[in-house]
This record gives structure tokens, sequence and C-alpha cells, in this order.
């Protein structure tokens, strides 16, 4: 039954994908009219595009789900044996994914302090926390092999721990991670939906195989838990992919904080009611790295980050690579700024960087200013 | 325990009514900076108004909501009996209420077209409905007495008759009547939060009455439909009334759609769970006849405007009454557009209007047309 459902589910997912392309050439032109676009700063023609278009595949979504839910209960419905603790399941990551999409549309329009989109998804998830608390959920986590032989000499580890509350911290702060994680990329083409559609798609592989492996034991532990994510993620996939369609390079739409919000806690949402918490992270680490180089590289790339980071030296809204119009290419990432903005700890950082040559500086008259 | 979690809910209610008008004197001049206000069409000044204010305050419902919701359910925890068809009830009517706000904002930012705002409700409440199927509550609705006796004469009726699916059908009227319902009063300065207000402390007062009469015996049939009536109505009778001390004349704030759907929402989802639907219809009252007076007025009213309604008259958005700047006040409410515009029907009708003096009309040259 379950996997009927889950044919329903995919079925409806390729009718939502349908009607995202059609809504999307639709609201193009509504957008702009609104005048809520954005211009490409990586491009010589200078025409609008509209953003945040992550908003309308987000409400698809929606509806996708609102029409889907029904079908994995029929077999129960009029039964005392229903199931109420799958469907609170599903309800509660619903809840938490609308206001995810709700705070990331409420950011595109107002630009929210850091403060209030940092709460708004950790309360937000309270539901979701509360219904895997009360569903009598496992806390219980692997000790690492390693780990293990590697404080054997000193103390013998169980094969599993029970962490209890932490285990409910660290859910709050996968929540909060996922929702930002894929906000924190933008200003490239097709970024953000590209490896959000890898992401789920890996992960929506990752529950088949799991799925698979069961036999399709419906009684089997852990069945449910990644047919459930396969009801959360087919659907998302399928938005995500056509929103990529729009959004690659040249992109005619931008995402939006909407999108980033939205991916990012279905992302959460999946891996929690999915008890795969701990795997979403492996699925993370191009987040970790945005670019495929090793660790090392990337710590490199946060050291050297930080004078920017933390506003000795002046840095701009997006650490972009810079564009160059004539040759239609672009170049490493540069700032602009005024000599007088740099404080006494930058000032330091760039004279000792531009020694040992791993900084280009060029000193130039603006407005009658160095 | 109850009457403990409706004492929480009430001084949460309190906090966030605090929180509300802080947030909203802090993002005026967010939401001016970022072009989203109107202005006032009866007012000497033109000072911009923030519109849609209302997104503040329903996020700040939302998350009181999200606070309240683990307090009834702490004495169950752990135990086999969890009442899980409650919590369903309240994340249900949540997923309503929070897709109701994104609709709403969206409509603001955007201009969503009639059909999608229709559909879009409507397929939002199938989580509700399904809720309210399978927790097997009562589709009998009782037989008025006065149509029993009128039809005595001719055929018997029961005192109760079970209306099965009819009734579902009715509940999902009622959602997208209240959705609608508030939103089409607008343009005078506090009329749509101001008529919440009232509706949901009327309603509220109805609830409180009738945990009264039950004598707080919590295992009562009702008991429980007027307290989770209680628990959504109290924060949002709170957020309402800041949001209206700066939404009354003169406004400093414009509700916005996004108010006016999640006040329609919020009152149909707890007329729903509360089992009270028929009722709630007796509390819009208000919007059947928008002023205090009787029907048959409001029937003319109703006839006089079909020219405008049926667009064979011009019709402005917003049939305000005609604001005069220099005397500052409002007189009648006017329509001025060219003569080629009027459809031959429509002028037929100011002809007949105007002979029996029930019509007001001044021709004058504009722009070189009548």
């Amino acid at each position: 039954m379950s996997l009927l459902s889950l044919f329903i589910n995919a079925g409806l997912s390729a009718v939502g994908a349908v009607i995202c392309y059609r809504l999307i050439l639709d609201y193009i032109p509504i957008f702009i009219a609104r005048k809520m676009y954005g211009n490409d700063q990586c491009k010589v023609s200078n025409a609008p595009v509209p953003e945040p278009m992550g908003v309308i595949c987000a409400a698809v979504y929606l509806i996708v789900m609102f029409v889907f839910i029904p079908f994995p209960f029929i077999e129960w419905i009029g039964m005392d044996t229903f199931p109420y603790a799958k469907l609170l399941a599903i309800l509660s990551g619903l809840i938490s994914i609308s206001t995810a999409i709700l705070l990331g549309f409420a950011d595109d329009m107002l630009d929210l302090r850091w403060r209030h989109k940092l709460l708004f998804p950790t309360l937000s998830s309270l539901p979701l926390l509360m219904v895997y608390y009360v569903s009598g959920n496992s806390t219980t986590v692997i000790v690492p092999t390693i780990v293990r032989h590697l404080v054997q000499p000193f103390v013998v580890l169980p094969i599993t721990i029970n962490i209890s509350f932490i285990y409910y911290i660290f859910m709050g702060m996968v929540i909060v991670f996922c929702t930002n994680a894929i906000n924190i990329l933008a200003g490239i083409n097709g970024l953000e939906s590209g490896q959000s559609l890898v992401i789920s798609a890996s992960v929506s592989l990752f529950n088949l195989v799991q799925v698979y492996r069961f036999g399709a034991d419906e009684n089997a532990a852990g069945f449910w838990h990644h047919i459930i994510s396969l009801y959360f993620l087919l659907p998302f996939t399928a938005c995500t992919a056509v929103l990529f369609y729009f959004n690659k390079y040249p992109s005619r739409v931008f995402v939006g904080d909407t999108f980033c919000y939205w991916s990012g806690m279905t992302l959460a949402v999946v891996s929690i009611l999915g008890h795969f918490s701990k795997t979403l992270m492996l699925f993370f680490i191009p987040q970790f790295s945005s670019n495929p180089r090793p660790l090392f590289l990337q710590t490199i790339n946060f050291l050297y980050s930080i004078p920017q980071l933390f506003h000795l030296v002046p840095c701009p809204r997006h650490r972009l690579p810079k564009y160059d119009a004539e040759s239609d290419t672009v170049s490493m990432s540069v700032a602009e700024f005024k000599k007088s903005q740099l404080k006494t700890l930058g000032s330091i950082f760039i004279t000792i960087c531009r020694s040992i040559r791993i900084l280009y500086v060029e000193e130039f008259e603006k407005d009658g200013e160095m």
C-alpha cells in the first residue's frame, strides 16, 4: 500500500512540475510589472530577472502535498488502528516547511534582521520536535567504531549511547543549519537550485536503495522512515528541477531567499522524520566546501576571509567574481573602497598580505579621494 | 489541566501583544524604505502608510502558537493514552492558517489571479477536513424547529439529519467564504482589523460562556471544542488588538490582504474545530450588511450596485466615499469616467436613474473628451 502511495506521489509530482512550468511563465511578466526583480551583475545585458520565483514553486509544492496527504491513509479510514503518529509526522513537517516558505518570502520582501531569521525557524520546528518526542522516537546514536577504538585504553564505550535531550538540540541545530546553508551561496546562476537538486536527488536515491533493501517489507522498522522521506522529496525534486531549468545559466529567473529556506527546511524535515539527520550532513559536505577542493584549502579560504567577515576591511554584499563587460568573462573577486574606511587592524592586515604577495592592491583616485 | 493551559495561553497572548507592538514600531521604517506602503486616499497629508503590516502580527501569532502547543499535552507525555486526535486537530488548523498567511502576503506583493486565490485556500484546508473525518467527528445537523413545523403537514422530519459529505462541502465553503469575507471590506481606516476584533472577541466570549456552562467538566463532550477554539482565538485577539491600535483612524499602518486571509482563516478554523461553523455565520452578519442598516436597504444597495459590479458602468477599484481636501470631509461615492467607456446597457441604466433622480451626473470636459 505504501508503494502504491509512492507511485501516486510520483504521479502528482509530475503534474506539479508541469503546473510549475506554466505558472513560472505566467508570473514572469507579473513579477516584472510589480518591480520584483534583480539585475544579473555578471552579464552584458542588464535585463530585469524576476525574483523571488521560488515562491511560485513552493506554493505548487504545498498544493501537491495537500492533495497527496489522504492517499497513504485511505486503507485505515474508519478503522480503530488509524496510524495517528504517521499523519502527525507529515503534518508537523508541513507546518515547518510552510512557515519556512513564509519566512523566506518575508525576507525577500523586507530584508529581515538576522536575529529574527535565526529565531523563527527554531520556533517553527517546535511542533516537529514535539511530534518526534511524543511518537517515542529514538534518541540513541551509534558510537563510531574508530572513536571506540581510540578511547579503549582509557574507557570502554558502549556501541550505542542514548543522548536524550542533546539529540533534540542537535536536531534543532540541523534545522537552523540547513535553512541557512543553502542561503549563503548566492550570486552564481543556478547554484542554489542546482545544488538543492543534487542533494535532494541523492537523498531520494539513498531512500529508494534503503526501501529496496527492506524488500518492500512494510512492517520493517525503518521502512516507513524512508517512505515518508520520499513522500516529501519527490514533489520537491520535481518542482526544483523546473525551477533549475529557468535558473541555470543564463538565468531567466532568480530563486530568492524563499527557495533557500524552503529547500533547506524540506531537507532538514525529511532527515528528522526519516531518522537520518546524521547521514544528511554527508550530503551537505559540498556546503562546507562550496567548491570541489580539499578541506585545508577551504580552511585557508576561511582564514583569508576573516578580515572581511569581521568588517575590519569593507566587505561587499555578495563576494562575486569581478565581471569584465568587454571580454564577457569573470576574474577574481575584488572589493572597492575608500582608504578612509579602512580600520587600523585592517590596514595592518593589508600591508602584511601585500608584502607576502597574496593580495592584489590597486590605489586610484575617484571623487577626489584615495 | 485544560484550564491551566488556557491561563498559559492567555499569558503568552499578552506577551505576543507586547512583541507585536514593538515589532510594528521596529518595522514601520523598514516597510517604507522597501517602498511597501500605500497612500491614504481620504486624508489631506499624503504621507506613506506601511502595508501589509498584518504579516508582522501574523508571524508573532504563529510563534505564540508554536510555543504554546506543548502545554496542553504535558500531562500525557510518555503515556499510552496520548490524545493524538487533539494534537492533530491543532496542527491541521495551524497548517491552514500558515498557508493562508502565505497566500495573503503573496497576494499583497503580486496581486494574484482570482482563480488562484479561490483554489489555494480550498486545497490548504484539505488536511483540516481530513483530520475532521478521521477523528470521527459528527456530520449531523439539527433541523430548525420552525422548518419542522412548516413542513409537518407534508412530511415528518427527524430532529437531526446526518448530511454526511454535504457537511464537508459546507465546511469547505465556510473556509472560502471567511478568507474572502474580511477582504472585501477595505478602504476605511480600521475597518478590517476592527471588525475582526469584534468577531473574535465575541466568539471568545461565546466559548467562555460555553466552558462556564460545562462547569469546567473536562470530560463533557463539547468542552474540548470550546477550549481548542480559545487556544486559537486568544492570541489572535491579542495580536489583532495591537494591529487595530495602529490601524484605527488616523491609520499609521495598513493591514493588507495578509491580515484579511489570516483573520478569515483563523475564524473558519476555530469554527470547524470547535463544531460551531453554523453559529459562526451569525457572527458574520455584519459582513452581509456592512453597515448597521436594515436588510432591505442592503438589498437595495446591492441592486443599485449591479451596473458597477457587472462592469456595465466603469467601477473604481475601491468604491470609497469621495474625499474633499478643502473641507477635510467625505461625501458620497463618485466614479469618474469617459463617456466613450460607457456600454449601451450602462447608458440606458444611467438615463433611467437620472430621470427618477436617484443618480447624480455631472458632465464635464477633460483632456478634450466628455
